[in-house]
């Protein structure tokens, strides 16, 4: 067979010779604009051009600090397509881990959003590596700013080249994108994608057992691109010829169901709280959503209840799915077997609100103690993953090796697999906390609360949340002779400055004691059942 | 990334792990069984076990003579797993060419079925290389044969290793298959199939743009799975677990109805031919076929008519796809895109029985000697394919360079490609009819001729003209009802309005019917031998 390279440039080339005139809507700050691919494609080369110009080369990262849009879009293929990586920014870090993250990737160039430019100003005097800072506005004018050398986007891109040629000669192993994963304890993680496995990924998603992508779709992913790039989908969909709704910064769930009816959107992704909040809005009744074929959802755990209101109530199908940033993400979707078909509906809500099975292409164990969990729903195990999208290391990093044991990555999830090779999550290993879908280390909150001068110690455990999913709480025992004296919102104001806002605990408890394992961990089972109890949750 | 070698191992067990519970239903000689996809992996591994004990190592080639049906797939997934090559051998071979392939694939083991023997027997002298003959049957005792040594499958297999290991060092550039196809002059060449190209071929026959192959389906191969792996089918439908149906022994279109009635099948695959048989089949209107979502069509170019008659009168959609042996198969399939669904019926069903649009992954390019061909559906020009499941070479063949040029298949058909992507082929290079300097389609009279209600099939070949060099000459085979009621000036009347005057025929022969190849397709050498001898030219 020819040795044909799983590349970039062979999917976006595809889109171009053969979808010309299907269309992107990008909702960006002051608008929502159409484009055609044919616009979309010219404008890619000549993004690919401009950075060329700028000096970036082969295996240099560029960062992307942006939300969903057609400039966005732009960058995600034109920068793999030169063989650069692309480097997507979660817009939610805290200033420190925004600081590590830029550095530790060694970004050269960075492409801002206009009303995001604040985060990075904030941080100019920290960041070592960038030449060069793009702003991407609808604006002709550029605001003030103190980055230099500022430039426009789209001033570059009217000066770029559109028949730009991209590189011919990668390596499906030659890095694409790189994305950071908050830890349990310590500075995020970098994920390093390859071309390969972002293709095959791709293909992942357009499996009828998966979430059949395909040129018939018109495609909105609410998951942000700066988070596991929205899950692949703009890379499938740009390669398949779906049309692409953008939905833009920070969309409300108004937007959100302005944008399904008024595109059609046939198939849309995000956590559980971007449904929760759809849900609320549908209430109104205004909406006809029945363009939907299915609304993708992972991130965290999505309850039954609300899948069964978007099925029952709005007709809407729905389909859980589970990944992390290190596989790129998918791994598993809960699509019902054919025989499976003609189950009662509880049934079949059952299975479907589990994690699901594994896509064709990955391999899965569940390891416990004893080895491998039975398969009968009930043993308890941890999740181990390989295949050709899971990544095999953390971006020159140490914790690498606690991650990555011989060939298998362990996802710190601990789970059931059922007969029918269904599985659900019921714990997990570490006790990180997903808000919104977006993590928080508890570890590092009770580091953090531990540094107080008052505090003998402290413990953060994560209690359920209408909207979020999940919330921190802080559990503190007070040195004895700061008892009484320390407030809840001392130990926020003392916090604050040190995290993201959303990071901080919605309560604190002071207690005598924190429960504690015959070898002093901190027993988070038993201190979660307490402060549920103590909060009436 | 990790470094996952995509191999056939990977693709059955995730079919042992995730369906054994699914269904292959396979007519043999004797009854038509239901095997478990549980009974069939543990039946393949001890199939495995059992060659591996005759000695067959990483690289050896084992030929299979056989018909669709469980053993042949069996073998289609133990002989790659165990890093042996998959030699699958057109039993409609000449015994010339029968000899020649097996000599040059150096088989060490034969798979036959019982039926088959004799055409093994009667060359048994001129074979060198094989070590072992295991015939397939249901029966328990062997026939008397002249082969030796001779085994029962069903023997060695009760003697073999249910839970024998496939291998686990594969590299996925490692050869999987191998399988002859006819060349215009000489001996047949042969195409070496990679682990990794079956593995990419089978995915992107699930793409919902191409056949969306799933597990929901029930799918049922009637192109045999001696000729270009039945379409590759038989590997998607096993790894993703669809319900099989293999129609055995020489199906005829009376039992290929029966079976996707009494089995519901989804898709079923196969040459127009086939399709011919069936439709007539079907006048009898005893059938309900509703279980049908697509007749896959390829091999040679479906009328237009044919499928106008079974999606209007029989509702049973049809897709026209092309690929050839080299191509693994899969190049193009005629699927409309999403903002062509509105178009009027007549102008859908031109682009669908065009040979369709590429599918992703692959490249083409339209080459004439002005270079690369106007898309404007007029200019003609040589189809030339590149991608990681086309073959770039023949197995151990001189001719290789002929074909396989700069890193491009040369397909050897003329097709126009219209500003859409819809490839449309026209003829091959070598059948093209030249009359007076001027090209004329033999594939365009013949597809205007069957859409006549009164043809069954037609053919068009060149004859050797004094002063305009070729002229073509039509064959016809007329429905059994029409016979000797149409002549050739009412053929020629209703070509007339849709063809240039000099594209029309000179001559219209009857015929009881038209010489295939061991495929169904025209066997336009004969065709061109007999016309020639008939009009004593």
């Amino acid at each position: 067979m020819m040795n044909t390279q799983l590349t970039f440039p062979l999917m976006i080339q595809h889109t171009e010779k053969f979808f010309p005139k299907k269309q992107i809507i990008s909702r960006t700050q002051k608008r929502t604009q159409t484009l055609t691919y044919d616009e979309y494609v010219r404008r890619t080369r000549s993004l690919a051009s401009v950075l060329d110009r700028l000096g970036v080369e082969k295996g240099d990262r560029v960062g992307t600090i942006a939300w969903n849009h057609h400039r966005h879009l732009e960058a995600y293929f034109a920068i793999p397509s030169i063989g650069a990586i692309l480097h997507t920014i979660n817009l939610r870090l805290s200033r420190e881990h925004l600081i590590h993250i830029i550095n530790h990737a060694e970004d050269k160039v960075l492409l801002i959003d206009v009303d995001l430019l604040p985060l990075i100003e904030g941080i100019k005097d920290e960041i070592k590596t960038v030449e060069a800072f793009i702003v991407m506005t609808d604006d002709e004018e550029l605001p003030y700013s103190g980055l230099a050398p500022l430039y426009s986007y789209e001033e570059l891109l009217a000066n770029g080249d559109e028949s730009f040629s991209f590189r011919e000669d990668l390596s499906e192993d030659d890095p694409a994108g790189l994305c950071y994963t908050s830890a349990t304890t310590g500075k995020p993680k970098g994920v390093l994608y390859s071309h390969r496995g972002l293709y095959l990924h791709s293909i992942a998603l357009a499996l009828a057992d998966t979430a059949g992508l395909s040129e018939q779709d018109v495609t909105m992913p609410v998951v942000p691109m700066f988070h596991a790039n929205a899950w692949g989908i703009p890379f499938a969909a740009t390669w398949l010829g779906s049309t692409q709704v953008l939905p833009g910064p920070a969309p409300t769930p108004q937007i959100l169901a302005e944008l399904i009816e008024e595109h059609k959107v046939t198939i849309t992704a995000g956590v559980p709280t971007i449904w929760l909040g759809l849900l609320k809005e549908l209430e109104s009744g205004k909406y006809n959503l029945n363009s939907l074929r299915a609304v993708l959802c992972g991130g965290s755990a999505a309850p039954k209840g609300m899948i069964r209101t978007f099925e029952e109530t709005h007709g809407i199908p729905f389909i859980h799915a589970y990944g992390m940033t290190e596989t790129s993400p998918i791994v598993t979707a809960a699509n019902l077997k054919s025989y499976q078909g003609d189950l009662p509906y509880e049934e079949k809500l059952e299975l479907r609100s589990t994690q699901g099975r594994v896509v064709p292409g990955l391999e899965i164990k569940v390891i416990n103690d004893q080895g491998e969990a039975k398969a009968d729903g009930k043993d308890m195990g941890e999740l181990l993953v390989r295949g050709p999208w899971i990544a095999d290391s953390y971006y020159k990093d140490e914790r690498s090796k606690d991650v990555f044991v011989d060939g298998w990555l362990h996802t710190g999830d601990v789970v059931t697999i059922d007969e029918e090779g269904y599985v659900k999550i019921v714990d997990r290993t570490k006790d990180l906390i997903k808000s919104g879908g977006e993590w928080i280390s508890s570890v590092d909150l009770e580091n953090a609360l531990m540094a107080h001068p008052s505090v003998f110690e402290a413990a953060v455990v994560s209690v359920p949340h209408p909207k979020w999913q999940e919330r921190p709480v802080a559990c503190v025992v007070l040195k004895d002779a700061d008892k009484g004296r320390v407030t809840k919102d001392d130990l926020l104001e003392f916090l604050e400055p040190q995290f993201a806002k959303w990071w901080l605990p919605d309560e604190v408890i002071f207690m005598e004691e924190i429960p504690k394992t015959s070898v002093g961990k901190f027993l988070k089972m038993a201190l979660r059942e307490q402060v549920r109890k103590e909060l009436a949750l």
